[in-house]
């Protein structure tokens, strides 16, 4: 008489025949939800725990589901349980055995809930842990790129803009800026898991439930904030699930750039940086080739995220309450985000610890590009011209610079001179890499002093 | 010798040509960023104050770059600004107009800034103010919708899942979803406001600047709650026009799946809802068509904020730090998503207070559907059966039901007692829709004493 | 001292350390791309018989190629193939393996080639044998719809616009607008196949090769077309993926509308067609359902195509050539996104034969809208009014009926007349649903003369 | 009683009240969709003569509608025709000033046609034609970079893959490569003109309609190659302008992909080009400063083109058929693609003949990165070692050239010998990065032998 034993003869006594195997295949989930078995024991025995106190099932029927979840769980982990294709996914493929195993009290369970608030529960329950493991992992990436900091506050980097040199910069500094981007990556996953970390159980189908649960003492058995206050939008949205992949999508993002940098930094032009050995690939043809793949590789699986991104927005654009089946797609984009995501972040917390600076080489790199001509702009606006002007009189000197191919600091004062006669030899202080350095002394600038306040807040935050 | 006069001849003195005339309209922002010069002269009046503060400039020289704004202010206002595309983008239109209008003090306005940390202030202030109408707009859709609730919380909606009719619920109990829905957007709004609302200005064109600012007053001033710490990060990250873009296609998914619903609802063959005539438009040849073409296109809508989301992310992905031109695309996909969302949002409000809701057809509908049909497996449990063969045997019933092409509730207690002996005459009170909604009377749930606490936690909420 | 041996120790001799296991899981793509291994040993063993041809390698070096390679195949397809993680790829497991079974000629097979052009070599056959089970089964579902059509001309259905009732069409009518759709999908395929079907083969790592390698010999073994004409961009360019994916995306979409349809059909307010039980589903709580999940799971499903081609686009954007690491996140998108094609297509083509439509469902619907309300202002048209005076009257003549709550059908010529007075009784003619079905009769038209004139059109095309 | 006259008042006498002008302002198109007013003249024009030849409409009407089109046109031209809100969209404005200009026969225009086939046939003449001004643009860019190529074929560029340097290529060759990518995208936009180039008109609202329309001789007029064969097909699909948008997009990413090249070549560190003055520009702040904007810019602008593909298959994704009002959104993104893309091929075209090109630089960076280490392994095959020990013996070879910070070509004879007895002195022949490019004379390999070949058959193609 029971529904799951005879599945794979017909969904129930209104179908007419069994689901036919194509569409068994195509419909079935099991073969990636199954991931969710610790979320979906941990919710229903939550479940079961409150349907006993409020006298819903008897308290032998909560021994006997605590004692066949048990034996489930040991079957899972030593990889003996049998999933089944013709229960669909991991919902009904664990109650199935789990009445298998207890009889009636098996039965009992799914008692006041359906699957779709069962499997909101388990999303938002494995979420909310993959959400944790992502937090400790974004401060590690933090530590790492702290470190690197630290041991490089000194050294100058030409700083960038539109790839071109623009003006000496701390390499510590520039490590700092991506601390900021990934700390602002770790409170949004926060915000993520705040909004997320509701329950939905209780919601039933759609409607709520005609048993008299208590969902609050639930929520508290699952460590979480609260219910979903209404049963609809709790069985039928999944932004927490869009909002978290954006979250994501804007880490790997960060990543990207992260890795275009490392890229740039180790092609032979630039050599300012090494990479461990270990972290590189070789070439198939190539004998000489040393390669940044992990970064390569990362930078490209910003893109599998984005896409992870669009497929659930569009999977839920247009989509009526409550409960469709187009919902299932949900997980498969989810998961692999996570694991997308995790991975790359535990790979660049090893990887930046692999990283060896060529101060040298970046010096030379600064030199090249006229870098400190702000800082002579600016030396004019302090001896009373204003900035518009310093700025035009300054371009003509890189002009002559650049017709004798040196750098400014090269140019005679005489030369200077003539282009403004208020240049002095103090000029020269300005114009050298570290005097430029320095002169960037106010807060979030890159003067070492600076840098070093910024490191000490990070260590604070981290602590 | 300025600068900036001299621009439509070459753009300083080291450049040997003009640009090109192609070159010009291809990457001059100002026809679409002149849309910021409000949060652009706000920003300069908090710099240009701190400068004097700071002795950097003159107190005449702020009273002059005062003086100029007011009138560039009115000038703007009153559309007799000249925008010139020689002059790229909104912040050199308004410097120059001001070197124009006092002479060198406009000159001196530049000093410890670029236009770098200029426009990523601009935009942040400017975005701050948008998401601050948002959530008044989000307000009011929600206040328009609990008002909808409020009329129809006894009034019986099929509820459905796969658009197959599922359970009864109330009417005012669906229209909460969607305020739970838009509370959350309103919430997320929070979060991204709280995260931008950071001011770059200080971090200059990358490396922060050599003049002793003071930051935290530029903050303090254009009432925000701190400084951008990382000069590189400050004018080179734009996550939050992502996070923004994002949660405001979140907003719009929710949009599109109401929308769905209307234009399901309005159907002849579901007439569950009229939409009131200045919501709708006919046809330019069928005659009796009234269309919910408000519906329809902010449904579609929902791909034009999905498509900005994608150009943004797109966009940032594999930048190097600092600025890259690239990012002059923020813009646009930016205002286009403000405006939409708020275009949208407001005539939603609007048009929910002209829906009238049609009871009977509804209920019509929930009659056709053996909606109860989990009501009788929730009595049998009740009797003592386990949920699993409950279920199966309510599958009896209702093919039993369906070949007399009758409700469970048409059938003799005689037939339901084939099924199950437990089954008594007051079967009939859970078979019946309204019973079946009071009987969820759970937190969360449909029964109407719920939607009605639910009401009051609303209002309460925001007021 | 061979390269492969010693991979788990250092990639090469340059390389101080070995890979460290997390790179390795990172960076590998054998788990994934071992899927290639046909198109890998097809395009292997057409390149060696080249090389013996050129005599780049002996005759017997052939032989031992091509005998290694058949106890290769044999051992995948038996299962017993050892794929390792630490010869990161298809490509390497395989030459690792055949070095193994015969020695020197194994490692002679690489001579002329990289893993950049036979990567790109792979991915081609491979999808090129993909795209072409592609077009069989779009015209499978492209004849399932025609019989399906065939069956129905002369039903009628209300056609919609807005959702809302429009004109009357043929059901068969409206099967056919999603032939053609398919048959552009097809056609779109075509297309995709004929730019992709050329030899990367010969470009080696990216610059051609010191061996004089024939290719057009090559390339004509393999059943291409000709060759990829630069080295360069035969190695670095994926767009036939993005425009593979492209296509499937419409394709999906393609379904997605039907889908929809299918949903909304099912409906119990529309009831316009039943499902085969075989492809719907029940509820674990309500025991009265049957879902269409078939067609949830593939509208759900278009997100999921359209989320591989924003990842693939998003993948190649900005990177610079010739062959970064990115691309090795080419494949997973691309595999997911045939097989999710290949599955979907399948399994509607398979499901629409198991589709029952209710005729007088549909008729019942289309008399509900003033589906014929067109027509009376053609007629009147035709009575020489101009079109537009003639739409509003009908508007005036529709304000009535439904004022009487009737069919413009049900109202008394004496009412008609009122609004024109050359409106006789032979209007009656034009206004019922059958009349205004045949008066459709222009080519693509949905009159049914012309609808089986479209059928027998797309049988001769498909036989 | 003319419906259009009153459209202020109200859509139609079935309307109780006039749109709110909320809706009004969110659904009208006329501010975007008048750019159409060309192709919807043309196609009125076309449409009249076949009423006219068919007797639908007298010879009157016919020449009072193309004396009140050429009119209308003067007028559209002259900047002196109003637009109206009220009037929603360019079809109804045209129409509407018509009927004022020509009374009833502008009525009568409207016969046998909706706006639902009207605009569908606006949209694709139009985009035929933009289309075929691409293809022009996209002939020019081709001619471009033929011409840089022909300049520059014995200029020796280091080919990098992973960014490292690989071996020797041919700057010519180099250019080539985006030939061929260029080449591909005209040929997809060929395609989707010819899949686009066929007539919805006469498929009237979505059924065809009543009136003996000739469409054949319409599609003929408009220089179409054929009609929609099915009317709800021509109404309701938008899968030309999603395939328009993704070969556009693809287009944009190879735009991205040359503009990152561009960007990194003219980074000092690299200095391979150098890009005239007028494609580059200033900084506001750093007085040094040339930047390459237009190509970051493009490659910012690969963004919003693949925005808008999202934005486009999101909006059709599961509407149901014909037409819905969400299609109105298909416009915008249409036509901000088509800017984007004719500009950014149109500046491109103009900016590679402001290219000069860095020999020395190139040269200087190629010898940096053991750029002929895979001749040395392809010596070695040449005298009888397999491919993968060459490869390892080489590896050791570089090994110690890095120790020595050597090239692999200035290590002495002896040196070399120890790590392979058979090398000779000829060796030397094939380190040089010269002897290198000559060597791989491959069809498609870099020799400027082939590049000469290559170059020839594009001007063929192109002539």
């Amino acid at each position: 008489m029971n529904q799951l034993d005879k599945k794979s003869e017909a969904w129930s006594a209104l179908f007419s025949e069994p689901m036919s195997d194509l569409v068994k295949r195509y419909t079935a989930s099991v073969f990636f939800d199954k991931r969710l078995w610790k979320a979906d024991i941990e919710g229903s025995l939550a479940h079961a725990s409150m349907l006993a106190a409020q006298k819903i099932i008897g308290d032998s029927d909560l021994a006997a589901i605590r004692q066949g979840m048990a034996q489930i769980t040991q079957e899972i982990e030593s990889g003996q349980f049998e999933w089944k294709l013709d229960l669909e996914d991991v919902h009904l493929n664990i109650e199935a055995r789990l009445t298998q195993l207890v009889g009636d009290a098996g039965k009992r369970l799914h008692t006041g809930r359906s699957r779709n608030d069962q499997v909101a529960t388990d999303v938002r329950l494995w979420l909310r842990g993959e959400i944790d493991l992502i937090a400790v992992l974004l401060v590690d990436l933090q530590k790492s790129l702290l470190a690197l900091a630290e041991k490089n506050v000194d050294v100058i980097l030409p700083g960038f803009t539109h790839l071109q040199v623009a003006q000496p910069v701390s390499f510590g500094h520039h490590m700092l800026a991506y601390v900021e981007m990934f700390a602002r990556d770790a409170d949004r996953m926060a915000d993520v898991r705040k909004r997320m970390n509701r329950l939905p159980l209780g919601a039933a189908a759609l409607a709520g439930t005609s048993y008299p649960l208590d969902r609050e003492s639930v929520a508290k058995a699952l460590g979480m904030d609260g219910i979903c206050e209404n049963s609809l939008d709790a069985v039928s949205d999944r932004d927490f699930a869009i909002e978290f992949t954006s979250a994501a999508a804007i880490a790997m993002v960060h990543i990207s750039r992260l890795s275009e940098e490392l890229v740039i930094w180790m092609s032979q032009n630039f050599s300012f940086i090494q990479i461990a050995d270990r972290f590189t690939t070789g070439s198939s043809i190539m004998p000489q080739k040393k390669n940044p793949d992990v970064a390569e590789l990362a930078r490209g699986k910003s893109g599998r995220v984005v896409g992870h991104l669009v497929g659930l927005i569009t999977l839920m654009k247009g989509q009526p309450l409550a409960y469709n089946k187009d919902n299932q797609e949900d997980k498969e984009p989810l998961f692999d985000t996570v694991d997308t995501l995790k991975d790359t972040l535990r790979i660049f917390a090893d990887m930046m610890g692999g990283i060896t600076v060529r101060p040298e080489a970046m010096e030379k790199a600064a030199l090249r590009g006229y870098a400190t001509a702000t800082d002579l702009a600016d030396y004019l606006v302090k001896k009373g011209l204003p900035f518009r002007d310093a700025h035009e009189i300054v371009a003509h000197a890189v002009k002559e610079a650049t017709s004798h191919n040196c750098d400014l600091s090269e140019l005679p004062l005489a030369v200077l001179q003539k282009f403004n006669a208020a240049i002095d030899k103090d000029v020269y202080d300005v114009l050298s890499l570290r005097g430029s350095l320095n002169a960037r002394n106010v807060t979030g600038g890159t003067a070492p002093a600076q840098v070093r306040l910024q490191l000490a807040k990070h260590h604070a935050r981290l602590a």
